[in-house]
């Protein structure tokens, strides 16, 4: 069985306020991105890796990846998260259909052999998971007028975390109806499943508290803290 | 108008690990209790401090609270967050109904004078007031078997920080209903609101990346490192 990471490194984001795509600012002296493909690559259970690159940093990335010998395959991401998606299932045409991906979102440089490793156990029986955390902030939906409209029992709520892994046949039928919808609007790859696909079950596996998302400026500082805590 | 700031610090959460309280652990030097008493004693529009310590540590806060003049009445909290709530309305029985709560987490040592006032803004024409965040993950229902249910737009989420706002008639009227019904267990005080007084709007005032809570060890390395940011 062949188990595909995919490292959606694609964002152009302009949150973190500086010139460089997040995933290439530095934590500790390296490019988040690295962290990630780092871990990938030395998964035994992983047997190949496609980075998906935001635009105009395809040599950066071939440069980066040049120590990891699983890094096949280097692509432009489109303009959003679920057209990188797409494209990067293009590039894995003639991959089987009982084929696995995982796809990774790079500014996630934590991510551990254990996280990977619960997820390709849930695809031997399922064909969509997720990685997941308990809530511990009470989360609720607020209608247009930012007043709150319903406050779920905080036990039943996931946050999710990235890899999200699904069998390639799966993936792509879903996002081929997706494509296929004029009313379809972008969203993370285990909501197109969810949406198309209703029928398929999608378990969530455990993540991880260091599985952090580098989002703000103030992130990074967290992600150093937690760097040293990790080596 | 009098603006009460109620701050619990009634747990003795074990999840940190160490002998004390978590609300008493140190930040840069000091209990993590004193940030919060100490933004609400110099806050111009709070007029008294009830604080809410945990079982056997009023000594501590006595000491802890002498240099904030507002901190007038120093009690002990119940075996739950709801509990600690109905001992401060308790000790708060002589206060108009039209006066204002603000209960804020002793964990959260971050708050600051300006979410404070966007909490007393809010009550000058509504009866509760909540602060909250947007979402930046995922966020997912799971049922029993950990298989996703529900993938509510993000868009729609808060996920809620303290202070926690309300009139005092408000409040009371709410948790009277909710400790007449067998069936009540104990939550949040804006859930205590929108369940027994569901007709009471509950607007969601920003908060701030920076009033995090303090719940694993880890946190204490992030606050560290906020608070060299902070100062």
């Amino acid at each position: 069985m062949r188990n595909i990471g995919v490292i959606l490194a694609g964002g152009t984001g302009t949150r973190m306020g500086g010139a460089l795509p997040k995933q290439l600012l530095e934590v500790a002296g390296r490019p988040i991105l690295a962290y990630s493909v780092r871990t990938f690559d030395s998964c035994p259970r992983i047997s190949e890796i496609l980075l998906v690159m935001a635009p105009g940093y395809v040599p950066a990335a071939e440069e980066l990846a040049r120590p990891y010998p699983k890094v096949t395959k280097i692509i432009e991401g489109g303009a959003t998260r679920s057209e990188s998606t797409v494209r990067a299932l293009a590039e894995l045409a003639a991959e089987p259909d009982d084929g696995v991906v995982l796809f990774h979102d790079a500014a996630r440089p934590f991510v551990d052999h254990d996280i990977i490793g619960r997820c390709l156990t849930a695809l031997t029986s399922h064909d969509a998971v997720a990685v997941g955390m308990p809530v511990t902030d009470t989360i609720v939906h607020v209608g247009p007028d930012e007043q709150v409209t319903e406050m779920p029992p905080r036990a039943d709520l996931r946050r999710f975390q990235t890899p999200q892994g699904f069998r390639l046949g799966t993936i792509r039928k879903a996002y081929e109806l997706a494509l296929a919808d004029p009313a379809f609007t972008a969203t993370d790859d285990c909501g197109v499943v969810h949406r198309y696909l209703p029928d398929v079950a999608i378990p969530v596996v455990a993540g991880s508290e260091h599985n952090l998302k580098v989002t703000h400026p103030f992130d990074i500082t967290i992600a150093e803290a937690l760097h040293g805590g990790l080596d």
